[in-house]
């Protein structure tokens, strides 16, 4: 990817040139930590190891036996579905569509297992731990629909999981094909491994362009955000925040990159989220949200960095001419220039305001390219993280909830049931 | 809707139960403020009357002449295509499936194209000037496609527009069925009137039971927002806002509100988010977002409200019981009990640290419900907006950007557009 920091100089918060440079010699030592924190297969670290460590023969193989399917499903939640989604909203098509059951809403469930041919459809189901009681619940529901119709489960699903429990012993009883989920990566920093890839696979996205589009990722990776746009990025985005910008907003001009987005939050929001400390990501849409949003953006508070992406190249689809009143400007132009125009408007107009932009540029949106790009956002991330001294690679704070779940529904006394129950409440009906 | 304020008092930020019966008398002021509007037709107050203004049976007999359509097509942007997305997340089928060409991205658009029938669609195209650039261009490039196919398309467009402009005189000369877009009512206040029923009606959804919704939650406005739900919403975050409670996170326990999250965003963001005020709204989903965004929420910085929503009716859908490790406490119960668990976990995981969280329950997500959702956080909006003292209708930021946009495109000569090429620069490759 291209970072252009163009903007951030004379913006409202702002990080000035000087202040840059000083950062950088900060983001020196952070990339030490990291290439240490690589060298030794340290969690988390390990993670900017994925395009070397990745077994990509091994995917393949696994869904080799799955030849044609109908409909893909991926049964996970967060990091475990987050990653797949991403690269199937950008590089798939239509011939095997793709449904995420990542909610427990039995709206949802019904709805999908009515539109999808059960003994058609590939069932990846993704849990490290093989205890995510979102996605085992919902395994457990399509198991069973799969055995109503007929359909013979254990021929249908492809199991990612760590090296032990249930979903491992599952596989091994009933001679599933099952991926390792890799020792050291968080599921927010596990795309470029067996958890993004399996389903990718099955839709066969250019496994091996991805990973080199990492692997170039990782070769660029060195001790200046002035020659490393990964750290760039990351560094910025951190010096903006503890000047004011605490919320991120992360804007693609492209709508195969709008899950991009999505998991970008996830990465932004667990991994920094910490210690009362972190950035909000915001996942916005251009040109949509110029129509939605920019109005907050452009005039409301200076608590934000608006970073701006999109794919140098992009498909034909030229706009018909016209003889309607004050369209003229439009006749004879096309929806990627229109878009393209939008994108330098809708920067302008923010840098107009005197709020700080980040462009993000790729080539187009293909398989190196996403690769890259992705890579390149997880080591902003951990770039951010020591520069802020945050844990990047825990996310403690979500297990007091899943305690309480258990709780009420029935599995032990736990004290945050108690705490649930006895919630204060002013209601006004 | 019914709205719990209970946890916010011990909250940080937060505001005391004193603080909000102060606050109370400046709404029972916003209060009459907004009746004078109402009873004048005041631009933008006036949306509060749709319930009384709206004509039904127009909209029915405009859509009547299209039966059994396989596929409708939304062509708008902003508030003329969420609000009608969001009906029918909440309340559509899969009958006739709503795509929504609210962008002009060449590669989505095209994918559109190559998955409708274009004998069999009904296009409902969407502009209240009738020179939206995305809207027009989307439409020229759809008219001619249908052209292309053999496609008569003036036996396939209705139009919601203007009483004049482009779209309504195309309308006139090609005899298309047209509706009005109401006068004063800004496009994010627009869903209960033609701009979001045309293709509520196509699909089947109970209008009257919409309105009947929404007729009722016009009723309980009252000048305390400890009788009114919407002025208890409105208040409060505002008052959170002023405490620091910068973000708004809008987190609906239930897929198909999730449309609902995107409509609210606009409806905050565009119409509070001025004079460098406003909070930034941001949709969530649960439980989905607990595995991506809980852990900032709770362990982040103290600046966000959350407000978790949901139906207190679901459809069933029983967990198979199961003898694997660790999971016998899902056994036997069911996905909606399991997302309820979690909701009321989630919030109590917050209330321990501290976060202020809004309790919003609905009966179910059905069509009386959600006319009166809808209706409640329009009310809110304003209220919030009354209390800022900002122009809550009004979206002037948005206007530089256009007019860079024409400029770049080679429209006119304008000084937006030399800003825009003279952007200063600084990539990192």
């Amino acid at each position: 990817m291209q970072v252009d920091l163009g903007t951030v100089f004379d913006a409202t918060p702002g990080v000035t040139r000087d202040g840059l440079e000083r950062l950088d010699e900060r983001v020196t030592t952070a990339h030490e930590r990291i290439e240490q924190g690589r060298r030794n297969n340290e969690p988390g670290y390990t993670a900017l190891n994925l395009p070397d460590t990745v077994d990509i023969t091994r995917i393949h193989d696994a869904v080799a036996s799955f030849d044609d399917p109908t409909a893909i499903l991926i049964i996970g939640i967060g990091g475990s579905a987050l990653g797949a989604a991403t690269l199937v909203n950008a590089l798939g098509d239509d011939t095997a569509p793709v449904y995420v059951l990542d909610n427990v809403d039995p709206a949802s469930i019904s709805r999908v297992l009515e539109s999808i041919p059960l003994s058609e459809t590939v069932v990846n189901v993704v849990s490290r731990s093989g205890t995510t009681a979102e996605t085992l619940a919902n395994f457990l529901v399509v198991r069973d629909a799969m055995t109503e119709a007929g359909v013979d489960w254990t021929d249908r699903t492809i199991v990612t999981t760590g090296t032990d429990g249930n979903l491992r012993q599952l596989a091994d009883s009933e001679s599933l094909p099952a991926l390792s989920v890799p020792e050291g990566v968080p599921g927010r920093f596990s795309v470029l491994s067996t958890v993004g890839l399996v389903v990718a696979a099955l839709q066969g996205i250019a496994l091996t362009d991805l990973m080199t589009g990492a692997t170039d990722a990782a070769a660029e990776l060195s001790g200046s955000l002035f020659e490393t746009p990964a750290y760039a990025y990351g560094a910025t985005t951190y010096a903006l925040a503890t000047r004011g910008a605490r919320t991120n907003v992360m804007m693609p001009y492209a709508e195969n990159l709008e899950t991009f987005a999505e998991w970008f939050a996830q990465l932004w929001a667990e991994s920094l989220g910490k210690d009362h400390r972190g950035q909000t990501p915001v996942r916005a849409l251009g040109a949509t949200d110029q129509h939605s949003q920019l109005q907050l953006y452009r005039a409301g508070p200076h608590n934000k960095v608006i970073t701006l992406m999109r794919p140098r190249h992009r498909s034909p689809c030229p706009i018909p001419s016209t003889d309607l009143d004050g369209l003229s400007y439009l006749s004879g132009s096309d929806l990627g220039s229109l878009l393209d125009a939008e994108f330098e408007a809708t920067e302008a107009s923010l840098v107009d305001a005197d709020i700080p932009t980040i462009r993000v540029e790729i080539d187009a949106v293909d398989a190196q390219s996403l690769g890259a790009l992705l890579y390149e956002f997880e080591a902003a991330c951990i770039c951010y993280g020591e520069l802020a001294s945050v844990p990047t690679f825990t996310q403690p704070a979500v297990e007091w909830g899943k305690r309480a779940t258990r709780g009420l529904l029935g599995d032990d006394e736990l004290t945050e049931t108690a705490a649930v129950t006895d919630k204060p409440t002013l209601r006004i009906d």
